[in-house]
């Protein structure tokens, strides 16, 4: 692909009765935004024009494509997923908001897997109304691995600046947790975590802290063996394999002495072990990065927000900041493979004569 | 028990190769101090004045006594609890360490029951050196329950300012928690935490949020069956009965979004779902609050530290604010009971003649 043009970016519509738009539309008014970047919307384009009045926000002008491949830097592209009248709800989880978010998934997701669009940047969804027989998944991350994932396992980060929190387990219930924490699942998601930490975030030698299942670290088996049996074997394995991580350490400790600032990533063992912290820490300006896949997808690490929708009060630094993080990471996943591309040109040898013989004028590709 | 005299607080020294005694001496040596309370001090006066030297502190002077019953108002009061020698070794859990720890929380514990002091204020202890055939606890809170718990049941309380957080799973290894996440456990933490918000912390309706077991609050099912089956109903119960109580809340958004600021307690399933978040928040001025049983009981929310011991850069200030609490909670227990008095006198009738008599000028004592 080339990139002399601006990077494109998909940006999904998400849930229409939730704060998607409001968020979206706060985001693309500021002129900058074309400079750094050529936005592509996915949604409807009669929803973003009622959302834009119904919240009083400034007029604002969209180039209405057909597909990406139309779209042109420079001004805020709007591929229209349909024509249909569709009721927005503020507030009110619909039938047809479910479809609509849907919609436009799926055209930004088919675009992306024919080349048109470079990164993706997703407005919240409602995990419910949007269950279908074509979408039986508990959220992007898991839709997006299906669709663009190219056989690789997504790895869900959230990130604030260098703090990034990886999971080990996501949306699976509590009592779930304990079983699936074994050394192939630990291992998996330290080399996949390493590798985009490396890859997507430029950090050569990055480190990574570990935490505990238990509490208190499982006070050298008093609380649990997960501990002693299976996370601190699997820590020492893979810094055998070149992977510097540490721990595993209680989590409590771990933020509130601000340890993390010590590292460049965080694996958490579940859900509510990574994320309470985080978003206590990150407030407003978390971004959830789906790293491991092929796509380069960010969201905003808030949900709908059905109970502040259409109220023009929702605020759009999630957003933003999920927008920088894609275009951060594109660049230095480009240059990452860019700097370690073979230097050496593939050297051709004319081999259908007598003489083997070296042919410096032809071109061969690197790989 | 008269309280004219100030109020006496019970100091442990917790592990002698640990913080604790740099925490108290730092806390102790503001001249302040001896106005607010009355300190006792149960430890060993060789190991106390080694550790003022090793960390060049000031001098301080204390009022040796052989029991709280020689405390002294306006003095620093001192119980020895041995005459032997014993060793410190900074940083290191020795066996040594985890006896004189015991020693000290035995006589604190006999006082307190004996009705010589009034609060008891903990420095760390180390959970594996102080076991022995005598203490056989998870902690603390453990250990005061049955040693002063007069029966009733402990509740482990984690605060800062107005953020107070309770724990209706302690200690346990996280794939027990979910078998303990039943309708009475919860029941029985939400009328603990309710009633010491009221008689401890001085309000009349405290208002409680509950956090959910799994991650996004189950979603509504799709991620764990408990918020339905178990906590809502009980919630809803504990309403019922007057316990002003909401939820159950995702952790990560509830702290994520500063929502535990409307209440003035937070119920979390268990260890790390609340403490994580707390100690992000708190840093180093959480204080740990022993509330449900008779003993007022305060410790900072950190532990021996061994890996700064002896250094002289521990901060005193989690140890400081548990000072403050216990006090102040003292104060609030006194006042409420003092408010909730029968107001009116027993009256005393002669009945030892034929005709029964009111004698108003007999002394009967209220309850």
């Amino acid at each position: 692909m080339d990139h002399s043009y601006k990077i494109r970016v998909a940006i999904t519509q998400g849930d229409i009765n939730g704060i998607g738009y409001e968020i979206i539309l706060k985001t693309l008014s500021d002129p900058r935004i074309t400079e750094l970047c050529t936005p592509i919307v996915y949604g409807l384009t009669k929803v973003a024009a009622y959302h834009r009045k119904a919240l009083e926000l400034a007029p604002i002008t969209f180039n209405i494509i057909n597909s990406a491949s139309e779209a042109e830097d420079g001004k805020l592209n709007f591929v229209n997923c349909s024509e249909e009248e569709v009721k927005v709800e503020f507030g009110q989880s619909t039938e047809v908001a479910g479809f609509a978010a849907f919609q436009s998934l799926v055209r930004a997701t088919d675009e992306f897997n024919e080349g048109l669009i470079d990164v993706m940047l997703t407005a919240p969804i409602n995990k419910h109304n949007i269950q279908s027989e074509e979408f039986k998944f508990p959220g992007h991350t898991e839709y997006l691995e299906t669709k663009c994932g190219d056989g690789e396992k997504s790895l869900m980060i959230l990130m604030q600046d260098t703090l990034r929190v990886a999971l080990v387990t996501t949306h699976v219930p509590l009592s779930k947790v304990p079983s699936l924490i074994t050394p192939d699942n630990i291992m998996e998601k330290l080399e996949s975590f390493n590798k985009t930490l490396q890859q997507d975030f430029d950090i050569q030698k990055p480190r990574i802290a570990v935490l505990s299942l238990n509490p208190h670290n499982g006070e050298e088996g008093l609380l649990g063996m997960e501990e002693i049996e299976v996370i601190k074997p699997t820590i020492e394995q893979a810094m055998m394999n070149g992977i510097l991580c540490f721990g595993p350490y209680a989590s409590d400790g771990f933020f509130g002495s601000l340890k993390y600032q010590e590292f460049d990533g965080v694996l958490a063992m579940y859900h509510d072990q990574g994320l309470a912290p985080f978003k206590t820490i990150a407030m407003e300006e978390g971004v959830n990065f789906t790293a491991g896949i092929p796509l380069i997808r960010t969201s905003p690490d808030h949900g709908t927000a059905y109970d502040i929708a259409g109220k023009g009060i929702a605020s759009e630094e999630s957003f933003r900041q999920a927008l920088y993080v894609a275009l951060d990471t594109f660049r230095n996943r480009i240059n990452y493979k860019e700097m370690r591309k073979n230097p050496l040109r593939k050297q051709y040898f004319d081999k259908s004569g007598d003489n083997e013989k070296l042919d410096l004028t032809t071109e061969a590709q690197n790989d």
